[in-house]
């Protein structure tokens, strides 16, 4: 398990290395049928454009790093954060992705210095060659977040917040599980709630709570590269249901509409996998109590941009 | 003159109505070049996508506006605040653009529930029709920059940044001088220095600190629609030439370089006189000295998005 102390000390860990980012709280009115305050935490303007470069940081941090150096599977997020942490902390770093992946992010991976080794069609193809590579090699596999340092790095998202807002609820998206578990390992000792939200074709977390354990979901759509894992973590898992996270799904138009809507009330642009905790509350999918004061983490922004 | 003592009461009176923008720092190295970290005050995230709500709000609120409502002149920015603060407050207005104005900032100004006239081929004629509109019916006309209240508003980016994070300089676009004079009253006091910066194809405020006093220059360029005013304010230059404030200019191409290192390094998309400031420290325009602590406002971003 993980828990608020893990989280506490990942924070001090990674603190020289990740920025604190800041939060905005949008006024009643500022989104189209809120008519209360918004908290959002900014986390795409974290290093690496989005919060896994604090898991990928604390991984490194906390593991003895062979001469072969480290090695991930990411077409994506967590494919740059690795990169960008082996290379500010001088390890080589191999990442293998699938042909699939958007030029965008593969640029970025390489443009971190990474040695990027595309593999197989889909993810499942690159995650096997970087685990016969790290076999073969020696090198460090760092997991995407289903591992208890990994979920315990991305909960620093939600020590700071508690620092700078009161919140009753969290919105945090899910696509493995490992942000909004940290999140929720840091925040349900202070009573506060987080509500893990996906697309319909990307619902892992829903999907799990429903059969009581991890199960496997077919995955697609608008937001599939960045909260595409067909299952949810075995320890996000069991950290999001000891603290009683709640779930919600969302459409990808919902998601749409939210990066829309949040370039209109604060010129923030967010890719959809950053824009659909967001989503679920525009769309009415969570419907706050009266009075109950919600955050929402706009996770990351590593689209293609015009 | 306007004083620290007036963007202090500036801040009191608008508080209610705008954000409190948050600063992000970058690390030393994430922006190219540049081995010191950067403060960036993210003012594009401000109502309105700019910082032009404070001053227009600070104006609204300090004035008895007649039944007729208010007027201005603008297609960008300031029109854009002028119709968001007025519909805030509960008052009618009418803004006036020239046929030149991006379809985007005219459409946002509208969507403000403002009446856009269009007016004449460049901002002249649609000042001017502005101030005929102005005269005829009694409506308060809304300065751009030139004016002590409003020069007082848009400081109150500084007030807010002097609570937040130390720094020795503030780099800060120059268009009719506004928002650095308001900072410039408000940081002088604190042994802060600002400096103006302009592109070198709107570079009014360059052109009046060689002459001693405020003179026209032609305009043209990438960030025209926001830095674009022919003459500096004459209250704005008093303020910044008492206030000793340096001055910077760079070219259209530096401002691309930095909005597309902005977005690289933070995933904030900042129009071209929002990213201004910012090219002055990656060009060399502006050098600081050794331990020199900088902050630089990003001050809008009502481009239009792909």
């Amino acid at each position: 398990m993980v828990t608020e102390h893990d989280v506490a000390e990942a924070r001090l860990r990674i603190a020289p290395y990740v920025r604190r980012t800041p939060l905005l709280t949008l006024e009643s009115g500022a989104l189209p049928g809120l008519d209360v305050p918004v908290v959002l935490k900014l986390e795409l303007l974290q290093r690496s454009g989005s919060f896994k470069a604090r898991g990928a940081f604390h991984r490194l941090l906390t593991s003895a790093v062979p001469s072969a150096g480290v090695v991930a599977a990411s077409g994506g997020n967590h494919g740059g954060a690795v990169a960008l942490a082996a290379r500010a902390l001088g390890f080589p770093a191999r990442i293998f992705v699938p042909a699939t992946s958007p030029a965008s992010k593969v640029e970025r991976i390489r443009g971190y210095g990474a040695e990027v080794v595309v593999a197989g069609a889909v993810y499942a193809d690159a995650r096997a060659a970087a685990l016969e590579w790290a076999r073969a090699s020696g090198a460090l596999d760092v997991p995407a977040f289903d591992d208890p340092l990994v979920v315990a790095g991305q909960g620093t998202v939600a020590l700071e917040l508690l620092e700078d807002a009161a919140v009753d609820t969290l919105l945090v998206a899910v696509g493995g599980g490992g942000l909004a578990a940290g999140c929720a390992a840091a925040l349900a000792p202070h009573g506060i709630r987080v509500v893990g939200v996906e697309t319909e074709t990307t619902a892992c977390f829903c999907a799990a709570r429903a059969q009581g354990e991890p199960v496997d979901v077919e995955v697609s759509g608008l937001a599939v590269d960045s909260l595409g894992a067909r299952r949810v973590g075995a320890v996000p898992f069991a950290v999001l249901a000891a603290a009683g996270a709640g779930s919600a799904v969302v459409t990808d138009e919902a998601v749409r509409a939210a990066q829309q809507e949040l370039w209109e009330a604060c010129r923030v642009d967010a890719e959809p996998g950053g824009a659909t905790a967001l989503a679920a509350l525009l769309c009415g999918a969570y419907c706050p109590a009266p009075g109950e004061r919600v955050g929402v983490v706009v996770s990351g922004a590593n689209h293609l941009r015009a």
